[in-house]
């Protein structure tokens, strides 16, 4: 039995340059988002399992001698190198009680944990009697990546709890990761939980939550930057509602009707992304003020250009111009059409004008948090590193 | 001594699309604006030749004897494919108090009459006793080709007073233009008008003035498109002041910064003027009400292009902004950085509509004008064709 109690967080993720290019084999950059989700994990001395997501309110829990029932039926091997079978999430749902083909938030991350849960531990080990809550600062549904922090913190939880992994958390430590070896472990799993959650996602989102930073993402292919700098940002979220589906739709028709036009596009915004990767990368070694202009040249460079292929919005030209008023650079990130936004912040860009800036984006309608980018990835935290606000919250039973 | 009194017009240009990219080798598809300059041309019966120029304060006139002279001490010859020696100008300038390095309208204008009188009379007769009033429709340096319109003005009528081309207005006929021969005769001269003015000009301007319609631009070749549509406009003059120098030294710096990012766009830039050329070319034989959504598209694809490579202005921004509101499409036109916008209007867009977005570029502080492009080039006019704004521009003594 588990006889400790953790507490881990996984970052977002943003997009930084490529979103829509990377859907025609460009490359884009995601970065972690320092707006975190957290879990805890406490041992249950009753024989059960339980789920605490007060975000979502849900509450479940179950019997662990109904779970290893369950785990027996099924025919199909759990393997984090294969995709959930449709027999075995028929077979969750049917025990969980949630309709075929629900797509709640709170259906998604129950199926989700059960098929963490029973898959984890037929592997490693016994389903461990745990209980577990998980609360995060990122908003659902923004293309922040909250669906892949969520299972990068159940995949570390979980394989911890089971012993598949350490718990490198020494006394007296106020942080701590895992190793490589771990880490790998760690996305592929959280990897078969985001597979739960979307069906076929690009693995993106869990690399960026598992080892932070930032990474490459080209035609399948991820690679995190070797080093990459903390920068300071405003993420804008001005709640247009928007559908990712009928904006890559959009986009794809632009460069059907116009290729000449598009194509070249593309090439520019994967050029960009290029650049950044390099500013990115001898920023760590050289940290001159003299990469800042270039990063804010950038964005703006890459926002008309999200304009060009037909992703931009009047609230997110509004972001761009609020934030312009206060000298800074924004660019939507993610999908576009509304959504996010992002803005550079500088290191010596004075608190009054965050607060300034932050003040005029909110009397638009929109919400701002002041957070950074390039954040760590999959971290144990002890209890008293955390802040107040993560601690209320977690302290809920 | 000419005995007719004649009036004459050239219509001013706005770029349709790849200003900017044109100083780079790629293709500009520049147009006739139907904003005119008029010229009235009357006998003079006391061997004077007269200038009278109220747009910009000028009335000058001299004796016959002293143009004489002064032509015969020119030891270079006047030609239209040579460019006017500093000598000739040098003298001109003398002759007329003008100091050296004046810059001023009043001063170039005198200078391009003073060396198109001499030069043409010179090659194809004597000085014509002449009296010439100039009037234009055209907002002056703001890039809309009103010294062209001017030139070509004063290549037409004193081309014709000599006797060099003919006077094809028919009695009864409102109006009429020359051969082609003669229009090319007409844009030789207008070109070395441009010449006194601009010192190395691209000739776009007063191609565009004597051949109206559109053309295309590419790497000092000017192409007249066969056949052009005329189409409905709002042109918009956002009297934000800019320096073209300073602007294209921007786009050339951006290229040098970012060649990867910058070049493809320029490249998407080439090819929206292709693409709005081959709708243009397939508009008269078809009209159809499909293309307008194209040249719609091409110009906000190309105004997000424009903010791209760096020739923007939050004052053009509200101009789109607001046209877009009224369900119209605008983007900048000539060098940006503030100057002028153009908005398309469909043929069936509402004149309520129009007025309301007049209404509304006007409380911007803009100065607006509901006009078309695909102008005919310099034509001569009968007295009763003019409305009457014209023809009372024209009356002053």
């Amino acid at each position: 039995m588990w006889e400790r109690s953790l507490v881990l967080s996984a970052p977002g993720k943003v997009i930084l340059h490529g979103e829509h290019a990377v859907v025609h084999g460009k490359v884009a950059l995601a970065v972690a988002l320092n707006l975190r989700t957290f879990l805890r994990l406490r041992p249950c001395d009753d024989s059960r399992v339980c789920i605490h997501l007060p975000g979502v309110s849900v509450r479940r829990s179950w019997d662990i001698s109904c779970l290893q029932d369950l785990q027996k039926g099924f025919t199909a091997d759990f393997d984090e190198s294969k995709s959930p079978s449709v027999e075995q999430l028929d077979t969750l749902r049917e025990f969980a009680g949630i309709a075929a083909g629900a797509t709640a938030p709170e259906s998604l991350a129950t199926l989700a944990f059960l098929y963490m849960c029973l898959a984890i531990s037929a592997k490693y080990g016994d389903v461990p009697s745990v209980d577990i809550l998980v609360w995060s600062e990122l908003p659902t549904g923004a293309g922040l990546g909250s669906s892949a922090a969520y299972a990068v913190c159940l995949a570390a939880a979980l394989l911890t709890a089971c012993g598949a992994i350490s718990c490198p958390l020494k006394d007296g430590e106020s942080t701590a990761r895992w190793t490589e070896e771990e880490l790998t472990l760690i996305n592929s799993w959280a990897f078969q939980g985001e597979r739960v959650i979307h069906g076929n996602p690009s693995g993106v989102d869990n690399a960026v939550g598992t080892w932070g930073g930032a990474l490459r993402y080209q035609s399948g292919k991820i690679t995190p930057l070797k080093r990459v700098p903390t920068l300071r940002i405003l993420l804008t979220n001005t709640k247009v509602p928007r559908s990712t589906k009928v904006l890559v739709a959009g986009v794809k028709e632009k460069i059907l009707k116009f290729p000449a036009i598009m194509n070249p596009v593309l090439d520019s915004i994967d050029a960009i992304s290029q650049e950044c990767q390099s500013v990115l990368e001898a920023m760590p070694a050289n940290p001159s003020p003299e990469y800042y202009p270039v990063l804010e040249e950038l964005f703006d460079i890459n926002q008309h250009q999200l304009n060009v292929i037909g992703v931009g919005h009047p609230s997110l030209d509004r972001l761009c111009r609020v934030t312009a008023s206060h000298g800074l650079h924004s660019k939507l990130t993610g999908a576009g059409g509304g959504g996010c936004g992002i803005t550079l912040l500088r290191p010596d860009t004075s608190p009054l004008a965050v607060e300034a800036a932050k003040r005029d984006l909110c009397a638009c309608g929109f919400e701002c948090w002041e957070t950074n980018i390039g954040a760590p990835g999959v971290t144990l935290h002890s209890s008293s590193s955390l802040d107040a606000e993560v601690l209320q919250a977690l302290s809920q039973s």
